[in-house]
């Protein structure tokens, strides 16, 4: 600053009003120390130059449950992947299934100016996203739809992956299938949830409540579900875990306590094949499923006007052994 | 803008003047310009407030290999939780291991004006920063240390960890032990075959160049890898693997062949434990890693003027079977 005032020929004070923009400065003075600024080589300033031209910051938001979770890792990846390819940077967070954690970090993603953001929802009302929607700046959800609000939504086929389960256990002569899961708060559990009432029913097995286990997943809480589902009266013979955190939990508390019930877990996860026995899962690909919501803000982005969509990947079973234990 | 110049009784033009933060306008009628716009609602914009508090943006830059690598999502988790404690958010890239894609991001980062900046570097030349450094942008390196200037840097025990892995291979008996890593010109696997070297050397064990195989590790050149060691001539009982990337590759590849030299894998991994065998590696707290880097880096930012640190963090022998195989 010292040698920016000496370069210009002004007091320390204008350099300063100049350098925080106020309006008190003649042009021609401002104009120099500018100059000056210049010539020693001061550095790049983006969020000037944004403010300036009222363009983009050239930055997309992620919101997601834990960026520390592979499951959210390749989705944050696949997000970063495309929006490099559009010459942005992802700004991310994690909501820890916090509603109000997952408004705070998107309000203030907005009041960075996000050119647009992506929201893995733990909340279920996002009204308070409408103002920032109209003011300019999209939003898509992923893997979870908005709670009260129309928007561009991408998914993945959740009832019919659970509902493909129950029927790959049944055809392996399952008829006690017990479904662990998170909490039936969270929309892909609740769909999950759906999805394995609607396979018992059309495979003609009944959903027993008790051996339904819904709550958010700690190796503890899942350890605890898995004893109670397969030593309870009449136990089951296969479990349908509702995600990759229920299945890890549960294949480490199967080793520990030395049971093979027949496992079907939703979610792919690395090693999985590796596991003895290999897992079988509903795999579905978290790379496009961060792909195609990243295209379709960017398209948002570029002004793409249309009535929200809402876009179902589809999931496929991956058979590998632990699904093909007879019961 | 229209409704701002009417409610303010201006012109269109001198809105324009004082949110593009023009130093021609009367500090009065600015003062109008701004008070019409926060009447009519218009939103945050924290990077205006930034820009003119002259404050930080409150956002910490983060540069790694990959986000969507487990090791780094949880390094990125750990740094994300520090900055929320400090009322920051966290801006991450990956630099895919290029040098110039690092220097990229990080100077759009200082560019964006980032409060600080941790980088996982690719490259060994660095001095592209000190103008940076110098503007008062702090630079914590992580897990590597810069190449040619002098920062703050937080790594773990390298040599030290495959220095003891050897000594554990020794130990049970094994004396044809191979080396499998990632490129010599990436400083941690350099340091860990530095550590690899000298754990023979202490053991009084030969260090065959014919079992050091070191490469970007894909599925593909570390199973190769895993073929030349094992069936060469004098063929290996036991093998280090670099990282968690070429622990991963060789169970895979080993599994599938059939094979079982004895193994410990640097970097731990979830599920390592749930394998057959269980994988023995040499594990350091990836988080504490991510968390020491980012206080460091936090307190730098708030002023800490003292010569640059090298954090060294300890690393330990994880038994679990696999390198307890006899020789």
């Amino acid at each position: 600053m010292n040698d920016v005032a000496r370069l210009a020929g002004v007091s320390i004070k204008t350099v300063s009003r100049v350098v925080n923009d106020e309006p008190s400065v003649h042009p021609d003075t401002a104009d120099r120390v500018l100059a000056a600024i210049e010539r020693l080589g001061f550095r790049r300033n983006l969020g000037a130059r944004n403010l300036r031209r009222g363009s983009g910051t050239g930055t997309l938001g992620l919101i997601v449950e834990d960026v520390g979770n592979p499951f959210y890792s390749e989705l944050h990846r696949a997000v970063e992947r495309i929006a490099i390819r559009h010459g942005r940077r992802v700004l991310t967070g994690s909501s820890e299934e916090i509603p109000d954690r997952e408004r705070e970090l998107a309000l203030e993603f907005c009041a960075r100016r996000v050119d647009g953001l992506l929201v893995v929802p733990a909340g279920t009302r996002h009204g308070y996203l409408l103002p920032e929607m109209r003011a300019g700046t999209p939003v898509v959800f992923v893997d979870r739809p908005p709670g009260d609000i129309a928007a561009d939504t991408v998914l993945v086929d959740n009832a019919g992956g659970t509902a493909a389960a129950v029927a790959h256990l049944v055809a392996h002569g399952h008829r006690r299938i017990a479904f662990v899961a998170d909490s039936p708060e969270i929309f892909t559990a609740a769909e999950r949830l759906r999805g394995f009432r609607e396979g018992c029913a059309t495979a003609g097995v009944p959903c027993a409540e008790r051996l339904v286990v819904m709550r958010t997943p700690t190796r503890e809480s899942v350890a605890e579900a898995a004893h109670r589902v397969l030593t309870c009266p009449d136990p089951a013979t296969a479990v349908v875990a509702g995600n990759n955190r229920v299945t890890v939990h549960l294949v480490r508390a199967l080793a520990g306590a030395g049971r093979r019930p027949a496992l079907v877990g939703f979610d792919d996860f690395e090693l999985a094949d590796l596991l003895d026995p290999p897992v079988s899962v509903v795999a579905h690909d978290v790379s496009a499923l961060g792909e195609a919501a990243a295209e379709l803000l960017l398209a948002r982005v570029r002004g793409d006007q249309s009535p929200p969509r809402k876009v179902v990947l589809p999931v496929r079973i991956e058979a590998r052994g632990s699904g093909e234990v007879a019961a």
